[in-house]
Order: structure tokens, then C-alpha cells, then sequence
């Protein structure tokens, strides 16, 4: 290390909170290493909209290069991290070691199927790019499948999508995929029978949008209802099959069962060395940082965070991306040889959208519902997009299919015929520690 | 088969051929099913942007449904078409028998590797919206992993892209390639040595684009290199490898191969059982149809048609459009009993485009070069686009991309290691024809 080359930071994950410490950092001197395996930052609180249709994949998704390429000291490599040693403060990334100062782990969370994971193949979550296109393709190729036999045999099965988990993505797609079914696809598919189309909300605790106030779940299971959304509270699934779900004390037939119910934290969580909770999560200090490591900070949905009332703070954007904010901020004091402060959460407040104009929203000064509640959602989604670019495409697209009631991303791509190799990587050989001046920009 | 019902058309394939017929009769007195295996149209001339993730795949592709929705008389399904039986009127279709009075095959044409089909996995064609998509997976991939060798090593592999083919697909794929290492790219890969990047067009003639005038090949090929792209005639490939072409006289590394050499008509042509030419293609009588049968159209791509002069027409999108009108110009002609006339395709001139302010354009009466060309590439392309929609957001992501150099659809997404499962569909079972009734619309 060279005391010249300044202090290096590495983040580990371009969510919300890994880009909100390399944005906050930029003019710091110190060098940034951004580490992702996928080469985009994905919006994630839109993905329900690729996977219904609304938007396409480059208008919730940038690269990572084009959101720091005005950044001269951050580098972003395309990366699967495979471990820490903390005491030499090394990462394990794409078979080298990466030395650090500052470690940012914010590598985020999947979905969780309690123990079942032979389910995620039959009801798919909800967190990447890809994971929006399955969803997207096994609701459209159901709607293709059901017309196709009710064109050549006068009928089709039952057309039920199952959505389980009635948190706000459950809702979100629960609503969302109603609205197809009732309004943009009629239209479309003439020998779909409406009266065979259904779409069930499942949930096991007593309410939808358990974290909002009961007043607002009330609203929401409302609005869900006025969409043609069925919802099954107290509801709990006993058992994933194909093209069928049980539950408590129904038994279903699926066309598409969709999976909202549950997350658990990326596996790094545990590969940092310290106990996590039972949703791999990773207890930290009030300084976001480990025991013992306060060069080492794990943020976002990857962080098990308890506030000043003991409340562990929810996954969602605008925790990560204080974090995220926060934590470089905390780099710079102690390059300026100021202390620390404790992170604080600033609740602006929660919003879920359910529909075409319906959601609910809570502020901490007041609630709003309906119409009122998705403007209120709709500005702010577009105002937090990353990159102007998206900011006018969305905003087209939005206006379009709201006047239209079109879905224009409504196509069904399937890769898995194509034969595909992946390069193999030079880099799999484990060479020696990696100077940072390698990393550094050929053009500076 | 019930006189009232009108006569029904069955149109296997839903690109140019196929859509151009379908409109054509969308207000005659008659019943059309379209039956394409994808969702989509697919607009070709413009697959090579989403390949170099110029445009996303929403802004190419349109929802079959969404063109015809407004056409009381047209039924999509989405169908693989397994085989025919023409004395008995029939196609089969998704394990049903589907009875038609017209037939209008136009179910176009894959690439082909003159026999080396294992050379696929290695240089991917482009004939799909699946097929850009992997083209842009490995094309990105290959400058990610030269800047993670070169960041972490301090030194990458030679980044040499190989397109094989003159055409104007190979050449567009060329030029564009070329740029985005050349310009676009520069501000985000810092590590990557230009000089070790190089872009290498083969072709097995003595001149790119060889279906245009001697001069305009020329040109064609001063604004590929101009571009920086290494013109190779008179080359042939003797072997795809992984990572290696080699050549008549050279072998070269290869970071990506991608094919543009040849095409095949679809298998579906030979399943007609006439005799087919060596590409696959199916000869057909002065009015597109089959050797006696005269209610079966075969078009576009898949059809081996002579004009006036003896010439084969090109497999190019406005062969296919005027095939498509001209065709459901001969049904109607039949039902007024009227003479059909032959077909007789009316050139109104060839483009092709070579990078940003590149191309050539052969007219009737004169030809263009360079920047004047490219922008009569420009507004044709987009004047012919289906969709207005698409036409404003396609617009406005080029004029975007043109004034800041930004490729805005530069993600990398891989649903290669997605569990999934093909709904398994009920109508395997094979049963019996289908009485037109049952496919008309339930809201008619």
C-alpha cells in the first residue's frame, strides 16, 4: 500500500447502499473498488413492472460503468465476491485478493422459502432483472396458453395466479396482474373466459401491508378487492406443487404462482465470520460497522439494524441508501480525524402501490390512500429513478399505458434454448495481493 | 367447414410476410389465424441494435396481439406448427388440426453454418430477439472481463471481435462494434487497451456487401475502416473454435465470434413436400403459390422466387411486405373471382448502415453515401417501425444516443441459470379438427 495512492474503499454490491457510498465518496480522496456480478444497478422498487409488463428491463436497470464513469475515483469491476479474510483486510473477488482499508459490504438479499426451496422453482421471487422476466414470461405464456385451448377446444383450465406474501410486492404484483387480466389484456385474448381468470393474494399474517397501520391495510385489502384481487388472509400455504398450491383449507389450481413471502440476506453475510440472525442478516454497531472491525460495514438488507427503540429497521431503498450515505460519511471523518456520529434513520415515510392509480401511503405526519397515495408514489419513484435517461423514458411509458391502457414491454423472450457458453476465466487462477495502482484509470 | 362462417386463412408466422397479409384482409370477408411460436413481431433490420445494446428489445419487438387487436377478423395464437397436410386442407398446430380454405406460409429462415452446426454455440447468428440478446450478453461480457483481467492483472488477453459475413448484417454488427469500442466505451473501461482491441469483419467473397453496386461495397468498406474495423476478403473461415478462428491464412484469438454468413429457409418449407432449393427454400409459381395448390402461399424468406429477368429476390423485409399484400390481394381477387396477376416486386432501393453517420443506399435512379445515406437509413427505418409508440420511443433513444455517445440498453442480464419449467400444456393430447367457431372471437 502506498501512502500516495490514498485510502482504498471497497464496496461489495451496487444497490442502493454500495452506490450511495461510492456517489457520497466521489469527491473524497480516497479510491473506490465497486464489486457487483451483475453489471447494472437494478431499481429493485420497479421490478414488479418488468415482471408485469409495464416497463422493459433498461428502464429500472443501468449499468454500473455509466452511473460512475463521471466519478474519477471509482472503479467498477464485474465480480463475484467468494469471501473476507478481515484480519488481512483481503476480499476474495473473481479468484484474486482485493486489498482494503474500508470494507462495504452491501451485497442485499434474496427471497426465502422457509426451508422449501424445491418451491422456487415452481413460484419464483422477485429480486433481480431476470428474476422479473421469468415472472413476466410465465404470466404472459399463461394468458397465450389459456386462449390457445379455449381457441381450439372451446375451454380452458382454471386461469389462477397465485401471489404469496402480502407485503408491498405482493400487493403490488396481486393488483397489478388483476388490472391485466380485467382491463389491458380483454382486448387481446377474445376466447379467455374472464369468469375463469382469477387472482388470489395469499397471507399468512391477519393483515395485508403488515408494517403500515391497520387503517392503511384496511385501505389497501379494499382497493385490492375493487381490482378483483381475492385475498386470503390468515391464510397459510402448506405445500407448492405444479400447477397447484394448498393451503390451510383450500386447494387450488395454479396457472402462476408467484412467490412475495419472504427474504433472506446474501450468503456474504454469513462469509464475514460473525453470527447473523435467522435471516442471515448481520448484527452491527450503531456505526453500521462489525465487532471489532470499524473499517468494516455491512448496510441495506444485508445489515440487522436495531434503532434507538429497538426496532430493527425494514429492506427497504431509503434505509440502504442512508446507509449507504452514511457509512462514507463516516470514512470521511475518520480521514479528518473526527468521530463518528451513530447512524439515525430518517423515516420520510412508506409507500405501496397496488394498482392503477390506487396505494397507500404513510407519512409521519399523515396517511393517504387511492388516487392521492399513487400520485404521491408515482413522483417519487420517478424523482428517485437513476440517470435522466430513464427518468424521460419512464415517465413516456407511464403516460402511454396510462392513457392506453397498453402494455407495451408485453413480450415473451426464453433463452434457455439458446446454447450459450460462458467464457472461461482467465482469473481463475488465485494470483498474489492486487496493488491498487493497477486499478487506478489508464487515462488519469 | 359452415358456408356463413366465410372463408378462413391460416398464416403461419408473424414477421413481415406474415403481418402484411394478415393487414391486407383485415377487412375483407374473411377469418384469419395467425399462428407464430413467439408473441412478437420482430422488426430484423433492427435486431443488430439490440445486439450492441443500442435499443432494447420492447423497441423492436411489438406484441402480435397489440398489431391485430384492432382487426375484428384476426386470431393469434402462439403455436408451434409441427407439419401439414395439404390434400385434406390442414395444418397442425399445438397437437390440434387446424382446417384452412387458404394456407400463407411465411415462417422465414435461421442462419446457417454451411454444415459446421456446432459451430452455433461458438459465433451466434441473428435472427431473434433471443439471438440479439445473447449477442449483446457476450459482447459486453468480453469488455467486462478484459477490464477486471486488465485491473486486477494488469494486462487482458487481446479483446478481438470476429464477425464472419459481409452482409449487411455482418457489416452493421461491424461498424457498430467498432464504435462502442472505439467511443462509446472509452469512458467506462479504463483499463482496457485499445490497441489490443481490434474488430475483424471476414468475408469469403471479394467484396462486402455484394448484393449492391462494386462502387458502393467500396464505400462500404473505406467507412469500415475508417471506423476502425479490419476488412478481411476473399477470407474463408475453416474452423470456429473456443476463443480461435482460423482462416485460410491466419489464426486469430477471439474474445467474441459472431456469424452473419448464411441463412436457411425454416423446416417448415420442406414439411410442405415440394422439393425445396439448397437453402431450404421453397420454389414457387409466379403468384407465391404452390405447384398446384393454388390456396397455398409460400412468402418471404422461405419462398425461392425468380422475377421477370430469372433473378432470385432477396430475402430482405420488403420482398416480404409486398409478398404479404400481394397474397391476400390474390384471396380477395379469388373471392371476387377476378384473375389473380403475378407478382412483380417493386425495388425501391437498398441501405445499408455501417456505424453512426455511416451507410450506403442504392435508389432506383441514384446512390448514396456516408452521412446522407444514414440518414435516409435513418427515417426509413423508422417510418417502417410497427407501432407509433415505438416509432417516438425509438426515436428519442437514438437522438439520445447520437448527441451523448450513451448506450442506454447496456445491460447484461443471463436467465441461463434460472430454474424453470415449461408449463406442460394440456393440448398435447392430439384431437380432432377444430371448427372454425371455436376460434372466433367471444365478443363478436
Amino acid at each position: 500500500m502506498s501512502e500516495t495512492k490514498g485510502t482504498r474503499v471497497v464496496v461489495v454490491g451496487g444497490g442502493f447502499a454500495g452506490l450511495a457510498t461510492a456517489s457520497r465518496l466521489a469527491k473524497e480522496p480516497v479510491q473506490v473498488l465497486l464489486l457487483d456480478r451483475k453489471n447494472h444497478h437494478t431499481f429493485q422498487p420497479l421490478l414488479y413492472q418488468v415482471a408485469t409488463a409495464g416497463l422493459s428491463p433498461a428502464e429500472i436497470a443501468a449499468p454500473l460503468r455509466s452511473i460512475v464513469s463521471d466519478r474519477g475515483n471509482t472503479e467498477v469491476l464485474l465480480c463475484e465476491v467468494s469471501g473476507f479474510d478481515l484480519e488481512r483486510k483481503i476480499v476474495f473477488a473473481c479468484g484474486a485478493e482485493v486489498p482494503f482499508d474500508y470494507l462495504v459490504v452491501a451485497a442485499g438479499a434474496r427471497h426465502s422459502y422457509f426451508g422449501h426451496d424445491e418451491w422456487e422453482r415452481l413460484a419464483p421471487g422477485l429480486k433481480t432483472v431476470e428474476d422479473a422476466l421469468e415472472m413476466r414470461r410465465r404470466i404472459l405464456t399463461a394468458f397465450e396458453d389459456a386462449e390457445r385451448q379455449a381457441a381450439l377446444h372451446g375451454h380452458h383450465d382454471d386461469l389462477n395466479f397465485v401471489i404469496v406474501g402480502g407485503g408491498p410486492t405482493g400487493v403490488e404484483l396481486a393488483g397489478t396482474i388483476s388490472e391485466i387480466a380485467r382491463q389491458a389484456l380483454v382486448d387481446d385474448f377474445h376466447s379467455i373466459d374472464p369468469k375463469r381468470t382469477r387472482v388470489i393474494l395469499v397471507e399468512a399474517g391477519p393483515r395485508v401491508l403488515a408494517t403500515y397501520p391497520p387503517d392503511l391495510s384496511q385501505s389497501a385489502e379494499e382497493q385490492l378487492k375493487k381490482l378483483g384481487v381475492e385475498v386470503r388472509t390468515n391464510t397459510r400455504v402448506t405445500a407448492v406443487k405444479e400447477h397447484e398450491i394448498d393451503m390451510d383449507n383450500e386447494v387450488l389450481p395454479t396457472a402462476v404462482t408467484l412467490w412475495a413471502a419472504g427474504v433472506a440476506a446474501s450468503p456474504l453475510g454469513r462469509a464475514l465470520g460473525q453470527p447473523v440472525d435467522n435471516a442471515g442478516r448481520v448484527p452491527v454497531f450503531p456505526d453500521c460497522t462489525l465487532p471489532g472491525h470499524p473499517e468494516v460495514f455491512v448496510l441495506g438488507d444485508l445489515a440487522a439494524f436495531k434503532d434507538e427503540q429497538g426496532k430493527m429497521l425494514p429492506g427497504v431503498a431509503p434505509v440502504a441508501l442512508q446507509m449507504g450515505k452514511y457509512a462514507a460519511e463516516c470514512i470521511v471523518a475518520d480521514l479528518q480525524r473526527q468521530p463518528r456520529k451513530p447512524f439515525h434513520y430518517n423515516d420520510r415515510g412508506s409507500l405501496a402501490t397496488i394498482g392503477r392509480a390506487a396505494a397507500v401511503a404513510q407519512f409521519p405526519k399523515f396517511k393517504l390512500t387511492g388516487y392521492p397515495a399513487w400520485l404521491a408514489w408515482l413522483f417519487i419513484h420517478i424523482l428517485f429513478l437513476i440517470g435522466f435517461r430513464n427518468r424521460i423514458l419512464v415517465m413516456i411509458e407511464w403516460a402511454w399505458s396510462y392513457f392506453t391502457y397498453d402494455r407495451g414491454a408485453r413480450l415473451i423472450t426464453d433463452e434457455v434454448g439458446r446454447l450459450r457458453e460462458r467464457r472461461s476465466s482467465p482469473d481463475s487462477e488465485v494470483p498474489g495481493p492486487v496493488p491498487m495502482e493497477s486499478v487506478e484509470r489508464r487515462r488519469a
